[in-house]
């Protein structure tokens, strides 16, 4: 097969989508107002603002004015956090609850929280990656304010029983949280249903611009201000409105949202043609994370006996492959992934675990390139390697 | 004269620079990676940040990883603030010396800092915009670890003394910020001789993107993240790189740092002719802020007797001329500004506030057309007026 150039980390950040950068072209060039200004320019950045505003809501169900745009996934997770904890309902709770397979955004808030003397509590997950609902329950004490629990891992794809989560935090009164950033507009989540009260997602990771995202905080829930400032997003978020990257965002979410089921179809199938593909291909092979049906579409994640997950990275970046080892967040790092530690796989097996991640934009071809490629260079690789006793 | 469309507001927010926008394209299309990534498409992302970095590091006199990119300016303000009185070297102390003229994403987040237990001094301003430098001395105590005063005032463009002020930190070892959202590379400020330690700004003030700042941390100047989870901006802001963003305000300050010298001198000709024209052809008015000279080339501040400053934006409006009244930030509230209020304006003029602010794309057609509108749109609203008893 011909040397081809494959993206297959979807999960650390999409290609921007053309159609996506269309619409925020006038807000590059000739739409440049600031839309906290009374001018006719500013009144039309103000305009556009809302109009993505309303298109991000219409995914979740949510109503617009619950939609507040941030600089990213990140700071949205961190608004979540501080926000509740900090804001007038917490009247003196300090107790938040969350897992130990968050992303770092959510898991380095929590421990700067409990700095600020907050006490945490980390339920574990099965080897599924799954939140134990009974520990759950459990930890849900009087002075617990927020649940946070993310909707699907970066990492393993799994998806959460965010129904389940929801009616349990409903059922003892406390804000259920969850950081939808790999999950927003690639599987259907509706807050009403799911009696989600904050939500967290990022454009980057649906074909959108890099730097915007935004916190869904149901009405009524009080949250204090994370960035503080001239007051703009309704008080909560303060720094002038990135216009062009909001666009984009309300835009991505309208493409993907109103595409998810060919979507999902069309990703759900490319992943099932890799995952199967090297399941046969590849001995020693662990798929880590929930099965098929139970996780990310997109999402392919493994664990090969015997080799160095970031040598992997490296050879298939030299055939033309661009994939992870873990979640690019934590990309340097010399531990295994906290992910992989959290659904209980041994170091030895975490240090060769190699993330594929599909999107809209992949093809057949695409997976079939990866399946001449990968068997050959984990061959290589376990050769090569000391600890390789195959 | 013809009615012409003239963008008055760059104070608020400037067009994009087409070159910048040029030198963002590829990252908005090809060149997508992760910057936190191993493989080839992420680490041309790294290298481009890096070159950003650089160029933005330059314009002050700073070393490039002294440059800690955010989402805005207010974050950066807020990163400071909060960073340096929870980072390790505050040992203990606790108080925050500020002015009572400061941006709101100064004011608002020392006004949270209060709410967390710390103590915060607000000095004042003599009517030029001037921090008051005896009273400011007389404020350090022992529990000092920060004096922040911002670099130019973004309603009337004072300057401040930033090199005394700088000694003034020096000599009593605490640390010196300052906002130069509104300054940053429209005047010459190296941090090195001006002894400062931290410095905010924005990417949107000078023909770069909206959504993208930075905050410059003096090399050993122990800061606490503000937005904590992947630990990119080496641990002190984490959130996926915005790439583009990032290439935008490297070359924007590229730009505007290599052309500073001939940008000011057209820049600051303008404003001689608007400040003159206005002073000249309407009675009663009052060139609010320091005299030329003392303070930002673009920026025009005046107040009108008699009339109300919104009314006065939206004719202008209805004219093809862009204004504000004070600052983008506080639009919408009917209190009159707190800068105005600060140099010791009494409520009725400051009312009468309009801020025009020029920048490099504006030439002299531009300002004869406000000259050739204004003082007949102010003498309307004067003879319609309540209180004018011209």
């Amino acid at each position: 097969m011909e040397d081809r150039f494959v993206y297959a980390d979807n999960a650390a950040t999409t290609p921007l989508d053309r159609k996506v950068l269309d619409k925020m072209m006038p807000f590059l060039t000739t739409q440049y107002g600031n839309a906290s200004t009374l001018y006719t320019l500013g009144q039309s950045s103000q305009a556009a603002a809302a109009e993505a505003r309303q298109n991000v809501a219409e995914v979740i169900g949510a109503r617009p004015e619950e939609i507040y745009f941030t600089g990213s996934g990140t700071e949205a997770d961190n608004m979540a956090l501080h926000g509740v904890l900090k804001g007038r309902q917490a009247a003196g709770r300090r107790h938040l609850i969350t897992t130990t397979f968050e992303h770092p955004a959510i898991l380095n808030t929590a421990k700067a929280l409990e700095k600020e003397g907050f006490r945490v509590t980390y339920i574990s997950v099965d080897e599924r990656g799954l939140v134990r609902l009974d520990e759950l329950e459990r930890a849900i004490t009087d002075d617990t304010v927020l649940v946070s629990v993310m909707a699907a891992n970066n990492e393993i794809g799994s998806i959460q029983p965010l129904s389940r989560i929801g009616e349990l935090c409903r059922k003892h009164g406390v804000f259920f949280h969850t950081d939808a950033v790999q999950a927003f507009a690639h599987i259907p989540i509706n807050v009403e249903e799911l009696n989600i009260d904050l939500l967290s997602l990022s454009a980057h990771k649906l074909c959108g611009p890099k730097g915007v995202g935004a916190l869904y905080v149901r009405r009524g829930v009080n949250v204090a201000p994370h960035i503080t400032g001239g007051g703009q997003e309704r008080g909560l978020r303060s720094g002038t409105e990135n216009v062009a990257g909001i666009v984009g965002l309300g835009e991505a979410a309208r493409l993907r949202g109103s595409q998810m089921e060919q979507e999902m179809a069309h990703v759900g199938a490319l992943s099932k043609r890799l995952i199967e593909g090297v399941m046969n291909a590849i001995p020693k092979t662990v798929l880590t994370g929930a099965r098929i049906g139970y996780r990310l579409p997109g999402t392919c994640s493994f664990a090969f006996e015997g080799i160095e997950g970031e040598s992997l990275v490296l050879r298939l970046d030299n055939r033309g492959i661009c994939a992870s080892t873990g979640s690019a967040c934590s990309t340097g790092s010399l531990d295994p992934s906290h992910v992989l530690m959290a659904v209980g796989l041994s170091h030895e097996i975490a240090h060769g675990s190699l993330r594929l991640t599909l999107g809209v934009q992949n093809t057949e071809e695409d997976v079939d390139y990866i399946l001449s490629i990968l068997p050959g260079v984990v061959q290589d690789l376990r050769e090569m390697s000391p600890v390789w006793h195959g």
